[in-house]
């Protein structure tokens, strides 16, 4: 469903946590209003609009936010297909339900990269009914990941050889899981991009994450490489293009010599493109606003050399990260809790 | 008064317009909750926090407003300055109600600049118990001027000479007014500086403004001359420390060859330094914020050439305005109205 700017002015996002903040503090300039569905009523958002508290997957609650948005998004993965597709149809809902759902079975995920040829990790699929012998042939070491509602490190287990499979698996509550092979990699990047309502993308240029525990801890962009690039822009304009996607998408990759591996995806904006606040011309937050509500995209090009460091945990004092007269302080309204992203703190070197 | 930042949590603005919607959303990333006076339920700034709605010289809602605060300040200058001495008795409030005092009035403003050693165009204070004979020597052409409550070319009228004189006072109401003398000047430039706690200054470079009809309607920045930008912080760091300033100022100035004759100030954030948010490497409503709430200022420099326009009577199409990949669009949220500033948009070129 196409849309004219006309009739938007009301932006709905299932989830009120620090993306949806982000999403509403680069709308609001453009003259949107915001309403979201959360489940805590002093969520990082709820500052920046209208706020219904509820269940993600509380139809009556998701309905109630149809209702009262001309568009709808998100900035929470987990929420059922299901619940998804029935607020779809009143409302237009970006990106589509089905990148959403695809997203949200690493299974589904892994086949849909592979069937549009773009490489992944070795995987075997491990679901509960499953028997275990099935993975013994399998190349260890590997990783053991539930194949739903896994984030941040959450989920997932190593393992040596097939003799710590079960073990794991049992760790893992024996719900349907993806076993991994290891990957061996120089290091991990991300593509941010933007796909408008004509199929117009922005490609942000690719970014150097780290990650620690899991968790990622540092991105530094642009990570200059002009092959990469190119290699990760055939790779995320096929994904756009397979979902009719409208609306920002990151796609995390393992780089190894000149190959990419695509390790997963994420049908929203991203962590790994927070540095895209101050370090381009036009956030990822504000070109999926602009997407979604029918608008052409802005320039995504980088404005310098940027870090973004995550705060985990506990944001540092204001006072003294502040000391840096180039940094930009991003506190997301969070009580600090051990491994929690609770903001992010990003340098700009302009060039 | 010396703020610790872990005392600050909600910062107070008197004023719900687009300055105080501007500098919530610059302060919000920071972690600072916000509390508005205004009005008007519907004023720009009412998505970004909570409102009071009342009249800015109600002194019980100014208490209100001070009881939920922990620092306070003002989007909007003519707030009485009795009602402010009030609440500043109560919770720390900036800048100082001294400089909103003198800025409040011509004759003051003049007055403290002169003191200062800071050109002004010649002037004759006309109060309206005065003889109006007492201006028949004043040089003519000149511009007649309400000594209070002036903006965007409002309550000023053009006189030829000294027989014009009479009637463009009756147009004024016979209030106090200014008589002015005409200066002839290049070009308007304006100064936007931020003075932190500790008297540190963050100095952002000069801005060439066009106005049509007393409005503004294009900043360009940097406008760079290293004479002027020179004689411009001169004036500016003794007007911030004759007032022992914490905030963001802005000096208006007529430019003739390498003289800059004062015309203005404002006691607070500015139309020509909003190119700043995408321009500069802290925003001067960032800056603001961070100077008002204790914290270390962020540097001021311009990123790149930018230009600023203001949409003025309605907002253009989003659609086509962003037909400009580096455009940023900002939509104040106000109804359309003849001369009414409405919004702005920034178009930056990196350098």
């Amino acid at each position: 469903m196409s849309l004219n700017e006309t009739d938007i002015n009301v932006i709905g996002i299932i989830g009120g946590g620090q993306l949806a903040r982000m999403l509403a503090l680069a709308g609001i300039p453009l003259g949107f209003k915001f309403v979201f569905l959360d489940t805590y009523a002093e969520c990082p958002a709820s500052a920046l609009g209208k706020l219904i508290v509820g269940q993600y997957d509380d139809l009556e609650k998701l309905h109630q936010l149809a209702d009262q948005a001309d568009v709808l998004s998100f900035d929470f993965e987990n929420v059922p297909a299901t619940a998804i597709n029935s607020i779809a149809q009143k409302v237009p809902f970006h990106p589509s339900p089905a990148a959403l759902a695809t997203a949200q079975d690493r299974l589904s995920e892994k086949t849909l990269f592979r069937a549009l040829g773009i490489a992944t990790p070795e995987f075997h699929n491990l679901e509960k009914t499953a028997d275990l012998a099935s993975a013994k042939e399998f190349t260890y070491p590997a990783i053991l990941k539930t194949r739903r509602l896994g984030y941040d490190g959450k989920g997932q287990v190593r393992i040596r050889d097939f003799s710590e499979l079960n073990e794991a698996w049992n760790e893992l509550g024996r719900v349907d899981c993806l076993l991994e092979g290891f990957v061996d990699f120089d290091l991990e990047v991300s593509q941010v991009a933007t796909r408008d309502q004509h199929g117009n993308i922005a490609f942000y240029p690719l970014t150097h994450n780290r990650h620690e525990n899991g968790i990622l801890v540092e991105s530094i962009a642009p990570y200059s490489n002009a092959i990469l690039q190119e290699k990760a822009q055939d790779c995320t304009r096929k994904v756009l293009k397979h979902f009719d996607y409208v609306g920002t998408l990151a796609i995390e990759y393992f780089v190894a010599g000149d190959n990419l591996i695509v390790n997963e995806m994420a049908p929203r904006v991203h962590n790994s493109g927070h540095w895209t606040i101050e370090g381009a011309v036009t956030s990822q937050f504000e070109n999926h606003i602009r997407a979604i509500t029918g608008l052409p995209l802005g320039a995504a090009d980088a404005v310098g050399q940027v870090r973004m460091q995550n705060c985990i945990g506990e944001m540092p004092a204001r006072s003294k990260s502040l000391t840096d007269k180039n940094a930009h302080y991003h506190d997301y309204g969070k009580s600090a809790r051990p491994g929690r992203k609770v903001g992010h703190i990003t340098y700009v070197k302009h060039s």
